[in-house]
């Protein structure tokens, strides 16, 4: 295997805070010998767990990406016990231009792992994340959100690991988001992910949707930055009190899933998409999730979408405009928490 | 003046429903002869008020446009007095497009009016409107919102026209839309707006900013359908009877103003912004609105937007990442509609 | 009035056979100081009509753009009586990018008349025209076809201009084209045509639609260059024998029209559209012409395009995927030609 | 090797008559967990063969998506012997797009076999093709054009498969499209193509050439519709009688070839060419095919194209702006299908 | 005539030193309520000259943006004599774009004047600088490079304005820019031009080519921040010595002209340029300026472009891939500044 | 391994000149059967080396490119002892648009080899470079320049191959090329170059920067032409007397290296950039290198980049305008010539 072409000034076992960046080499039209640069800052004091914390995954998911910038700024070495690697963005050029891909290689980085060496810039970057960084960490948090396409019942998430050990602390992390539902999730397009490759190199992986959709309001980065200290606490790397969800006025954690491919609604043709029902309204099987119209032709009867099941409805769709086979609703079903 | 080129079967004096559109001819690259449709429908049953109700003005402004679709096919000439025309979408290519401008022109089509029958496709349909069916009707009635760019509280809108006896009819239509907030704006940028040109022709004019940004929840749907529905009744062209705000579940009316330039805040810098604020939520002369990280430079200040004066916050940013110069915040002030 | 910043070292009252362009000053990013240029011929000898002979309006139309070049290099000044200037390609840009409008100010060549010598490179070449070349032209001939996104009949065309003289001598120019059909047109969009403007002037106009869409047959080729010799030899310009029709095998002209907006049929909606009638074929009032699909729901029934009225086809739809109000086909009319 | 990640409700056992879809699951920037849908259609009656019909393979290329459509349509479980797997469009998204490659992936779909589970859209959608389609399938049409670069004489055409008993079935198959022409061709570039997949499982493989260029005239629509339900009773999936030659006016099948890399012709230079020679004329060696002219400097001799050899033109340019090294022209040569 | 829309916070008259800027109010799609903002900085101490210092007015000239971000840090107001308005950059969005023509509305700055308050984002700043920023000063300096598209000796440049007193204080003016040549340019192309509407109002106005192509080396930035603080000392808003051309190791200011349009030579047609002379060399009519090779053909004779002229060689073409009119050249002539 | 599928007509063993192309199959939007020509020359004369000689690895560097086009033309066979293969341009979609990678498929060519012939265009002709090209030949000669987006002191380079006899005739051979400094690179990204390839294969590579950034001054041109002709007669390919650097007034090579990461400075963020150092001129550590500006907020303390060692400077930055991460300076160290 080759080496991976990666350079960063950084020292991951220096101790202090200290602010750098991953330099990817790339050539562009305008930049003959250029360099694709992933800002990260490692602080450390200390003895204690190792904590890697990410966003930007996609681009356009911003509420993680402010998060971890404001922690960036706010945070000494003193604050920490052990060794915290925060990446606000993993993906700079997404995240610059609002998309979920990067404009650099067209690729979905969340379907670039365990990544190439020798690949493009997204999977240069994966393949760091597999070698470099995962396996000196005990804790791999990576934030997201709906993004632009889709709104989201505020979350934390996660796949259900076949370790138990491994399983049980990613329930009890996920808890520690504080949301007032936690979500299971399948797979159901692709493999690649980040947090599968985290999680088969056994480690504790954090996820979120914390919300959706291009606007975020403030209550959405409030959530997710005391979500996040919360979760920071919990894992030893923060020092501070876990707030108890009693303390946070939250009941116990609703835990909820969507493992049928069924639970994921898409849009039946193009056109005008009209959203029928909130996030987190309970629906009925055979319940109107929303509606396709025909600007060319109002005559036309509406293309329906029906609920298939009783459930949440967790995700909606986000731009209006639809394309034929875009998601546009999410149900999820709860589960007893005694069971997982 | 050169006569509009306009194209349209419908016949706006018929009684009864017709479906149809207006045909602008234009040249593009795959099309020598074509026609942008504008799909209109009349409804005409016996004496009564002529009402235009449109909306799509701007592209990425949904709910309108789909209270205009349903209410196309939901409505039949037996719920009508007078004349009721509908536009659910003024401008089609920018709805399919998802832009607030036409991609043909490059136009904002709310600034286009008076128009111009030798112009760009938006000048034509703009002159179409001042010339023809502006004229004919008595109610004037344009829904917005914030668009893609900008979350908006959800209200109906005016300005203060100089005829009082206009103004208050206005006022009381507005408050029809029942809204919680009632707003009172200004044109601080640019003329040539659709309102504008309605109420120089002494046009009782409703306009709205049913929400904002990309994603429309179903609660956002349901607002507009409903207040639309009173809003006619209001008029006297749909048959009901109009609800009052207590029987809404409302109080008055409380009318708000943002008058001032200095009420619109921008970025001072381009990067990725947060919003600090709810919208709704009270704010003080000082209090953080937002700000704005650098992503390249997570080591950098934020730069940070204050309010300038008291009031409660009536719009936010929508793309977290903003240019220089984009509006991220509206801060409006209570105003007591006796001394409107 | 300006004076028109076109430069060229052209001299048009010079015997004998020059090569030269028009020089149109603008600015593009990659050219701070550039020229737009339009080649030109002039080929004169002795005394004799002045024609004028253009192609390449419209970018998309090749036809007359290759008759021309091949004169351009066939013709001395020995083959030719009075004189003749060759414009092979008004609009060079779009002639090379293969669009009917001009890339650099995205205009229609052919609504641009008379033209502004302060306005864009298509407004001061349509000045230039208007101001310089007609007025010294006795014939103005403008070789059009369908372009890419109409097939059409190929004929030659006309309006029936009001000077009685006039007509009479376009009419007749017209048939010396040598197609089966010939061509009443009425402008049912728009203003500022080339022909219009020419006409104004008194001008001999004869222009066509030597067949349309992308793919130039041999056979419509041959058939350009044979018509447009003929036309030549007929105003006077070019050296040799008229051809009549029914030596060229044809029976008399066959004059259609097309002057009802009707008899322009357009695209319902958008789609997947199938020609159901050939070119030339004799329709009934109440025919299919042709429908759209949904490749996205093969289950819809298609929407159709009827005739309105008995005639034939002459110009049916290029590309097969439509825009809703695309021209898809234009039905004719016989008319005598003794009541032109 | 991995699971073929694309979904379907489809039964392809089941009988009757079932309007589904394939369901490739990807990630665009308007869209997290889309699906691109390829509209299938199933229609079973009782024992017979499995036919696979296909179109769209290239987005371009319409006349065999409109026939599948219609047959979509028009066709009942009872017209059926065996079953019918109707794909009208293989490639939406480049249909939509009127392109040859698709524009979600750039790839050309007929270079993508045998396909990747893990690869793009084109690649998944390949794959399928092969595991699971073709091997449940006795006949495999693929219904192609010249599409929007190349006009094509209109032929049903094959390579010649090795084994002597698919090859005599695949000729009599061609031979039922009842084309004037009938033609063998050879991969001059690339390999990965669908009917060579096919053929190396062992399949009665039917490919056509339905003309070609941007616009369509009804008489190939009706061809291509007419030779399409010969060639499905010769299969015996359609029930009816199979009309031969005779019967429908032609004389036996004229086979030619083009099997040398000279018998394709290449634009020598970027310009603008003019077709010399019509589809299906004979050519002599030497004779003038094309010649390209330079807008720019039309006093430059123009680039000439030769006949490299005897034979009829089968194919020739679409757009008359060409680059260098495009395909101007093919010339085949009659064959004796005896001894083939 | 309609009030010019741009806000600003500065106060032209107050002492001391301001950091502000323009606000131009436009619409785009991801921003309703959208302004550009162009940065100004005003100094200004006791009585004195009031000179207007701009750059940037076409975006990819950049030597005079760096010299006047410079200035703007480093001047504090007892630097200062008068007024000093600093715009570093006109048009911002070209400069971010490396553009010359605003990529906001397609304009070139420098044909917008004397501007329009109701036009695009270009025409509404020509016509605040009209109004506003030109009646109140003194000395009106727009600093200029070749751009991208072309090499330029450094110089300061002129037109011979009529009145003699302002000419001859523009002339002394010039040659405080310290450079080897100073040169005189007429308006070959259009109008419209930024100094020509100062001139009108009688300001002396100071302008430069201060070396041309996309790459800016030191020694340019060097040459242009020294000259520029001459010359603002010269103008008496600067305190400090004015430097001799003695002084600075310069002979008397050479004067040379291009006022002819043949001293401006064209690409005969597109392809690769190859420049043949140096900038500053002297050159006698007929020698080989420059040659255009087809990179699709190299056996073609390559168009040559030759000197019209003796003179010396004063521009050249900057990107070696030419269109056809691009100007590749520009000769100018020794004058006797006695003359002038 | 597959079969290279390029196609020429060219025998590399023929005596004589030839002209002809390789031609590269691919399949574009409006080419369904088309080929990629690069042309290429060969002209043999008797036993001799094999000299391969190219430019246009990328697609915007010119002088290499222009120096093959004039030997293109002005060889005879009767100049040249052995076999001369001249590819003026390698990469003519790239030479054409003006950029460093193909627009084609988006690579970098000098990063595909070894290549693969089942790959892109790039992919394809790097195979056959790997394959056909290099082992026929013995010297490999490929000629770059900075580019657009860096200036470069102009050069001959090279690495410093293992193996000491073909090292020492590399040696010889740059500094045959006459430029006052040669160069020592290392390669610190990626990996897959032309020249390593021809390297392992033995053969003896010449390469250059020959100066860049956009505009190609007369100068260089004359230098590239004349250092390639003295290097071509120093491989005994070319007949004449091989000039001495003594004779052509140099002194002997000054060898200098950039072989630490540290020696290429990249931009610390997005913004303006000012060159603040000449190309050639010595630098301490600490220099301030360049600067980077902010246009929005010009009151920013601009980004230093500042020197890390002691050297001269031999790459600067192109494009005023750079992108975080871009190569904007690169520093090079004396070493003497006696240790190589």
């Amino acid at each position: 295997m080759s080496t991976n072409p990666i350079h960063t000034d950084l020292d991951y076992s220096r101790p202090g805070k200290q602010s750098g960046h991953l330099a990817i080499p790339y050539s562009h039209n305008l930049g003959g010998w250029a360099n694709l640069r992933v800002p990260v800052s490692v602080i450390r004091n200390g003895e204690g767990p190792v904590v890697l914390l990410m966003a930007g995954n996609h681009g356009d998911e911003y509420p993680g990406q402010v998060a971890i910038l404001r922690l960036w700024r706010e945070l000494a070495p003193e604050d920490v016990t052990g060794t915290l690697i925060l990446i606000p963005c993993l993906n700079p050029p997404a995240s610059k231009a609002s998309t979920r891909l990067s404009p650099l290689d067209g690729r979905n980085f969340n379907r670039c792992f365990p990544g190439n060496p020798n690949g493009t810039v997204s999977e240069i970057l994966a393949h760091y994340l597999t070698t470099v960084l995962f396996p000196m960490s005990e804790y791999v948090i990576d934030l997201h959100t709906g993004g632009r396409s889709m709104g989201f019942l505020p979350c934390a998430h996660m796949h259900l690991v076949p370790d138990l050990a491994q399983r049980n602390r990613m329930l009890r992390a996920a808890e520690a988001f504080l949301t007032e539902v936690t979500f299971l999730y399948a797979d159901v397009a692709g493999t690649g992910l980040l947090p599968t490759e985290a999680e088969r190199q056994g480690k504790i992986v954090i996820t979120t949707e914390m919300g959706g959709a291009e606007l975020v309001p403030a209550s959405i980065h409030r959530q997710c930055q005391a979500g996040l200290r919360n979760v920071l606490i919990h894992c030893g790397v923060l020092r501070g009190k876990e707030k108890s969800r009693a303390e946070a006025g939250l009941g116990p954690a609703r835990w909820v899933q969507s493992l049928d491919r069924e639970d994921y609604r898409f849009a039946p043709e193009s056109g005008l998409y009209e959203n029928c029902v909130e996030l987190g309204e309970a629906v009925k099987k055979g319940d109107l999730l929303g509606q396709v119209f025909s600007i060319e032709n109002p005559d036309r009867e509406p293309a329906k979408v029906w609920a298939h099941a009783d459930g949440i409805l967790v995700a909606n769709r986000g731009p209006s405009m639809v394309g034929q086979g875009d998601c546009v609703a999410c149900v999820a079903h709860d589960v007893d928490p005694r069971t997982l």
